[in-house]
């Protein structure tokens, strides 16, 4: 006689379920299929010889230090290292203002545990990072929605909110946004708006959560001062990570804040999985060390940058247009929206069928929408395969336009 | 003006505060002092020219994969070699029962999420392994302690707390057992409690949770089966680790359980780290497929008797006859009893002074008590060191003593 597993669940576990996008991607799994789906960096921009020879040094010099547990804020050296690379970007900090988190979804992860209760607001971005939404879910937390525009997300949109927020009585513990080539937007918080965010956070009394993993993806204009950069109370957390600039399979990012909270969030750390991997810590320390760094973020940023170049393009090529897309300065991401009848998680079964998919974007919406809206990929694929990709939806997207 | 940081915790996070011992552990720094405290396994365990021989292998290879994202539920081939050692013991799976966690303490952060929500009871052992209390704790539940004898869990005292909380109409939600060589006790739980534990889980509608990170480090005797491998129902979670019997570096650990279970499981794993660090589960694969595991754990078992048999004999040699202690027939650890009337947290100032460092034992009971008891670990330290330790520990607890 089987236990009933339901029988025992939080009642937050019970409410979280594996994502649509999850079970869809599954059907990806097919090498006809070209994906414009995943947000996988390409392989191509991993630095594979020196991390073999750093590697190779650390495990010779250090291997009681590289195999052993460690220390949960992180490496000191790497945390310097970090620091003294954002210093170039006027983000100034100490060792107790930084720590190291098992990739960015551990830090999204620590943000809701440290900040959200049942019932608390998280203000998020329409469209957000799907991840992100499921990990202040999984603290119980309510969300709300502020649209975007070009510039990001709308301030008078956002002010508004607040103040309703506030006369319900509601406890908005933070505004989290993706600055720079958001996911799955692309598009950049403005100059003017990161300023005006700064000062309604301080007005409602409201934390910044600053999630940038893109910023040195920038493939052209001048780059915007981070929040964190700019902000002088201490009210803005902010999530860098080694996933995009140097590889995501040694699981490795950071959380920049003020030290109160740096402190709290190490020891709610410690509880969830004591320490990030040594060895791969020493492995970005020597890297960043070594001075490599800057050079392969360019070379990578030529690569990316081409890749989005020919995305754009073929979507002007292929696209109906019925249809429009965000035109990103950097990151990984471009929206197309389509007319509002047809639903992307319909459209995908036929796009399947044609050997391409994308993620449909109603997930990413915190509200429920953006139905007529997919998440396009220029990251992993080939040249050849974006234009092809982008060539094979156009087709699937022009059959379903209602005939005029 | 900076803002208040604690205005913005989640009501569990404000109660999250740094251990006692982790503070107290900083005082260890120094390296005149002989730590009896850290539960580090020994370097000289580690196969580092192994490990640096099969890095360089996956990383020529297989680096597209080593350095990328990788599934949440982990690497297949790992998880499949993971069932054939594990068949060996009689325990079977098949890949859907197994997942691999970033360390065993996020098995026991997703046991938290997984099934604790605020005001559950989790039954624990007096005492029990502290950093496993921290994460129950961050979920906001009770825990309720049974105190055990040198065969575990006391059986009769567990039967009477589940029909008194059943009583009162709390909700038990599982018992966390280190069913082996405990952490702190050393004590392992018996056969015949084994069997009684699956008959009180049965009637009272609750789960087990089997910690298992030292089963390998038998020293002598006969092993004893799993709880895992006796229960039928799917009630048990087991939580293993390479941590111990390979190296704790990779953070790499594993979650066994019913399908629906680690299902559920791998939904919150995503949003909180997304996915191990696959260099290191091809790494643990290859090694393990190697063959070698076997006899690395016999060599390191050997490396581990010895230690506790130094730390044993020292015991007797340099303790006084007012102090008791736990003998162990494999692990890490052995706890320390001294007279009532002295507490170990106010000796450890003592001891730091005379150069030698243990864990008071307090913390590791959830019931507040243990204040005179301490946790001495002989894994770390050399054989010297042992020797060493425990005679200046033995010194400390003397000048402690009330003149009769």
């Amino acid at each position: 006689m089987s236990i009933n597993a339901n029988d025992f669940y939080s009642e937050i576990a019970a409410k979280m379920n594996a994502s649509a996008i999850r079970e869809i991607l599954k059907l990806v799994q097919n090498p006809k299929v070209i994906s414009l789906a995943g947000g996988m960096p390409d392989p191509n921009t991993f630095p594979v010889e020196d991390i073999k020879e750093i590697t190779q040094k650390v495990l010779t010099e250090n291997s009681a230090r590289a195999l052993q547990y460690s220390s949960t804020e992180g490496l000191p050296g790497l945390r310097r290292c970090i620091l003294d690379n954002l210093a170039k970007d006027d983000v100034h900090g100490e060792l107790d203002n930084i720590m190291i988190s098992s990739g960015s979804q551990q830090g999204l992860d620590l943000v809701g545990k440290a900040f959200l209760s049942p019932g608390d607001v998280a203000i998020v971005e329409l469209p957000s990072y799907l991840a992100a939404l499921n990990a202040f879910k999984s603290y119980g937390c309510e969300m709300v929605g502020i649209p975007m525009d070009d510039d990001g997300m709308k301030m008078d949109v956002l002010k508004e909110k607040l103040i309703q927020l506030k006369n319900t009585g509601k406890r908005v513990k933070f505004i989290y946004t993706i600055s720079n080539f958001q996911n799955p937007a692309g598009v950049t918080l403005s100059l003017e708006r990161r300023k005006k965010l700064i000062e309604l956070a301080h007005d409602f009394n409201v934390l910044i959560v600053e999630d940038n993993p893109y910023e040195k993806l920038r493939f052209e204009g001048k780059s915007i001062p981070s929040i964190y950069s700019m902000e002088k109370n201490g009210s803005v957390v902010s999530l860098g990570t080694f996933s995009k600039i140097l590889c995501p399979g040694l699981r490795l990012a950071w959380i920049l804040g003020n030290k109160e909270i740096i402190r709290k969030m190490a020891i709610l750390k410690q509880a969830t999985d004591l320490c990030t991997n040594i060895i791969g810590q020493l492995i970005a320390f020597e890297y960043c060390s070594s001075g490599k760094l800057e050079n392969r973020i360019n070379s990578n940023v030529n690569i990316y940058r081409k890749k989005r170049d020919v995305m754009l393009n073929a979507l002007e090529k292929y696209f109906p247009p019925e249809t429009s897309w965000t035109k990103p300065q950097g990151g990984f991401f471009v929206v197309a929206s389509l007319p509002d009848y047809i639903d992307t998680e319909e459209l995908f079964k036929e796009a399947i069928k044609e050997n391409v998919a994308y993620v449909p974007g109603s997930p990413f919406f915190a509200d429920g929408k953006g139905k007529n809206t997919m998440r396009l990929s220029f990251c992993y694929p080939s040249l050849e395969d974006i234009e092809e990709g982008i060539k094979r939806l156009g087709r699937v997207i022009s059959k379903n336009l209602k005939k005029k």
